[in-house]
């Protein structure tokens, strides 16, 4: 009997269709010959989408796409400085937007340095953490705006929101990750110092969640802190939950440091099933080098393998990603054209 | 004729004082025979202090504080955790109330890979860059609550407040520290794809001084990407101007790739000369450490020599980087007790 996963494929702008093409070639393959079949529907949105028609998101589009099992996802966003996206914003009104209708409040972004990999640091040691960013709410909420814009007293407010019920919910599920790994660490991030407010409840939550996991060994650090950690001995990382924003700022740090950002993968994860995951490298448009088979799939990759676990297909996604470290310990992550390396990663999938 | 100048010292707590007491020595070896006398008051404030009596600061020592040239800071703090700190926020209520009152709006921190220091990225390059950060607002304006404290409908909000006020001043002195420098490079650091109402001031406000100065080259990076350019290709900055929270990350970053954060030094500059500039390392307390000569007092005779270029002693300051060039130079930055650093540094300085 044969399983059929409902797949958003949202390709996206510049490089995100050439990583995708090559996430989906993985998909496929790695299915090949099992009781799994991936039925697709491709969403055209991005900067390239809103060009043509004006549209961000439409909601007919958005409801489609939440009929749908998982969503994999590219990269979105036009040619920095182009004019004619001045008045768009296709990361609050596109991605950020299905982060958080679709209750993507675990944002999991593992951070391993593959062997054979170069770090960019003299002594990386073992690196192999995950951070869980919370993907709903804080600075990202999108609250704020501009009194008397353009003018000597302008004032431009952000505000960041913080419930109790959003950071609980990606604090158990840290936890949760934590109980799941062999180390049992888990560093909570944020800057208590000053962020007194936001901070206090962030805190609060930790330690009472805390107290149903007695296994599991807990830390704090301020952000600051955090990004030194993070370039000096990164090893000391297991699980780290964190922010929406230093989330931001920590991952793509992670992805320096563990080999590049073209390896970096992510999952959009709604834990509780109500609306489809979101499957993601951490990566950009990069429209600089888009459609020139520069890019590394790696990152998108790994991203379909964080699809199939959450899908269930563990041993899939297990086999992706032993096929993605075989392939890097003979190449590296050296440059080839991205179909080589879609084509490497197909070659060593194990059967 | 001799020139007095008088200076506030705050040598706070944990290795605040060690490092404080080898800038001091420092201070007066370089200026010894000439024609500057320091004149200073000690204030003691930090967590030892409100442990004894209370105070964080007293309005009375704030206004005296206020009559100095200028304010040398060791760092404040207490031990992580100590019970009797809870309701203290030595932070907020000392060193950020300083930084604001006294309109402290150009935090300055240079980023240098002194030859001879080690660096934790395999490839450097030529590390020689300073950020400036916003010191008297955006996420740091303390503005915010919490609704329902310890229910599990609590709501904490952190408001980010940005002036064009605040912004135009800092940016204008970023403009002309580029201007200063050979390679006439800006880069300004935001979240503007996210965080739309304060970048969109940001970016309004960059553009409007950047005309001013047609020399210049300016870029634009997410703190994001910042993050990712930092550990793989540094050598790429000249000057960064960013906001008071990315600033404070990003200047940990750049301290721990430049050799260390016991090598980073900060300026917290009021450019217009209404109330004392104030200069400090960038580490904090280290409270395990302190008391036993293991701190790096680079950090604090480094801010030193800052000090005195802000005061016009820029042949001094001169002579203090060079005097710490050579010792690092030959010694690296390698673990040596505390005063033995400050011997040799005194034994370096150029007559
Ligand atoms: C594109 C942008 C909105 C996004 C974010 O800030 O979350 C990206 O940087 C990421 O990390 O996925
Ligand atoms: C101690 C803390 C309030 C401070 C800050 O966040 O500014 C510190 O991290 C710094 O960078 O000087």
């Amino acid at each position: 009997m044969t399983r059929t996963i409902k797949l958003a494929v949202i390709p996206g702008d510049g490089i995100g269709p050439e990583v995708i093409e090559q996430a989906n070639r993985v998909l496929d393959a790695a299915l090949a010959g099992g009781e799994v079949a991936l039925d697709r529907t491709e969403f055209k949105l991005g900067a390239d989408r809103f060009l043509e028609t004006g549209d961000t998101l439409p909601e007919a589009e958005q409801a489609a796409i939440a009929e749908h099992d998982a969503i994999l996802f590219g990269a979105v966003g036009g040619v920095p400085g182009d004019p004619r996206l001045k008045n768009a914003n296709i990361e609050r009104g596109l991605l950020l937007k299905l982060r958080f209708d679709f209750e993507h409040y675990a944002n999991v972004r593992p951070c391993t340095l593959f062997p054979g990999v170069e770090s960019t640091l003299k002594q990386p040691g073992d690196v192999d953490f995950v951070v869980v960013r919370e993907g709903t709410e804080g600075p990202y909420a999108g609250n704020g705006g501009r009194l008397r814009p353009g003018t000597p007293a302008e004032v431009a407010t952000e505000v960041s929101v913080n419930t109790a019920f959003g950071i609980e919910r990606v604090v158990r599920y840290a936890f949760e990750t934590a109980q799941s790994r062999p180390r049992k660490k888990l560093t909570w991030v944020h800057k208590t110092n000053v962020l007194v407010h936001a901070g206090a409840t962030w805190q609060r939550i930790v330690q009472t969640v805390a107290a149903e996991y007695p296994e599991i060994a807990v830390d704090y650090m301020h952000v600051d802190a955090a990004t030194i950690f993070m370039v000096q001995d990164p090893s000391r990382f297991d699980v780290i939950v964190t922010d929406n924003l230093f989330g931001d700022i920590l991952t793509d740090l992670a992805g320096a440091i563990g080999g590049g950002i073209g390896l970096a993968a992510s999952g959009n994860i709604n834990p509780d099933g109500t609306f489809p995951s979101m499957f993601e490298p951490v990566h950009g448009s990069a429209p600089d080098i888009a459609g020139q088979q520069k890019a590394d799939p790696t990152a998108a990759i790994l991203s379909a393998a964080l699809m199939l676990d959450h899908l269930g297909l563990t041993a899939d996604g297990d086999r992706v990603r032993a096929a993605v470290r075989a392939d890097l310990a003979t190449r590296g992550a050296a440059t080839r054209p991205t179909a080589e390396i879609g084509d490497a990663v197909i070659a060593q999938l194990p059967q």
